[in-house]
């Protein structure tokens, strides 16, 4: 895929915060050394992470150069890397692993976690949340779309960037003999977006990206076309206009 | 129904305080004047909303005679009311009314919270949370076993304590033009338990009542065994022999 835009991505930033703080008001440490954000984006929930372990050093990994470069402007005190989560090995002294909306995007995510998890102290704690609505319209659609003779051969690969999450009793399995306990849950946010134009906007930033990314204008733009009218037809405004994008997310607290 | 059992209920107080926890996180009010714990039940919610505002008074309303007595004993320094909310108006100066898994059980639950945000001042937060669980294996089974011959007759309402929750955007286009803002989302909580007969133990604090409460010994303990077996093979054990409830539950925080 071609650099992320954190531009894009920020355009929904209260909403995409939100996960980002569910899930760190569940890690139990009162106290860190060290934690690690991965997938650190521009460094919304580097902030939060440090907010919360003002004497820990603040350590965030990201592919994008793009959004590293604005999470250093954010945030110029901490140390922001270049990496890969699938090829990097946790710094020693680590005993946060935080991983907000980044799995999804990992092959073979549930042998990554083992690993990671394996390489905490006692105590420490690897947590993960990850968008799971590849069942919902927004994706269903896109999908659809993906499918159109205009569109089908360039993307035929398009839909392969993320698997489905496998159900909460697998990881739970894989992980709990390495883990003292294990905190899952799965929130649908309900998001209250303008209209149909937003929702579209909003996995622009996220999901749209790998079936946006293979394609030149005009088909760009004759793909969102599709889309949108899709969009609009399945998320029917609310009785003041706005529309409700139901937003699935999966969480899981590890605790070494 | 028969009095509530605090003793019962607090069995899973930690995993039934979560809830209360993560709807108090939503509420925007960084002050406030007065708050009422509404159906406060045993105290440990209204324990977190004292501790949220330790300048606000703090009053508890709930049904049950033997939740008051619990409440009164942790929490000597608030007040506590017998009173149905069905049948009851917020005391002036009110700004925060909080409802933990109180609702579910009023009838025509959603006109009752309409009448109670509007009774706020501007600014004033509604915070409700509702288990949406009816559809789960543990709810299910338990209309199944009350459909068996030896119950069929005493157990006709039983079902009809709770009402399906509609879905959001209808508490949205009914709320909204009281409100500047409304926040919803659904959790499905992954609760660890030691095994099905502790699922059991769980739902009889609470959604097994009207079920159990109609029958007279021995009818009860047939109850409870054909329901324990239906779960036992509803939810199998976990690699480490523990089991997986998910606990679905509806979340709203509206402002006015």
């Amino acid at each position: 895929m071609a650099d992320w835009s954190a531009e894009q991505y920020l355009k929904f930033e209260d909403e995409r915060t939100r996960p980002a703080r569910d899930l760190l008001a569940q890690i139990p440490l009162k106290e860190s050394r060290q934690v690690v954000d991965i997938g650190c984006g521009p460094g919304n929930s580097t902030e939060l992470l440090a907010a919360r372990w003002p004497q820990a050093r603040i350590i965030g990994i990201d592919t994008s150069a793009d959004m590293l470069r604005q999470a250093r402007e954010r945030l110029p005190d901490f140390t922001f890397i270049e990496a890969n989560v699938a090829h990097w090995v946790p710094p020693a002294g680590t005993d946060v692993l935080f991983a907000n909306a980044i799995f999804q995007w990992v092959p073979d995510h549930l042998a990554q976690l083992k690993r990671l998890v394996a390489s905490l102290p006692d105590g420490g704690a690897l947590a993960v949340q990850m968008p799971d609505n590849l069942d919902q319209p927004s994706h269903v659609l896109m999908r659809e779309v993906a499918q159109l003779a205009p569109f089908r051969e360039q993307l035929v690969h398009a839909a392969e960037a993320r698997d489905v999450l496998p159900p909460p009793g697998v990881y739970y399995d894989e992980l709990r003999p390495l883990c003292r306990t294990i905190d899952m849950w799965r929130t649908d946010y309900l998001h209250v977006l303008d209209d149909a134009a937003t929702i579209v906007e909003w996995v622009k930033g996220t999901g749209l990206r790998p079936f946006l990314d293979p394609l030149d204008f005009p088909e760009r733009k004759d793909f969102l076309e599709a889309y949108t009218a899709r969009i609009a037809a399945n998320y029917p405004p609310q009785a003041d206009g706005k529309v409700l994008l139901r937003f699935p997310r999966f969480f899981l607290v590890a605790t070494r």
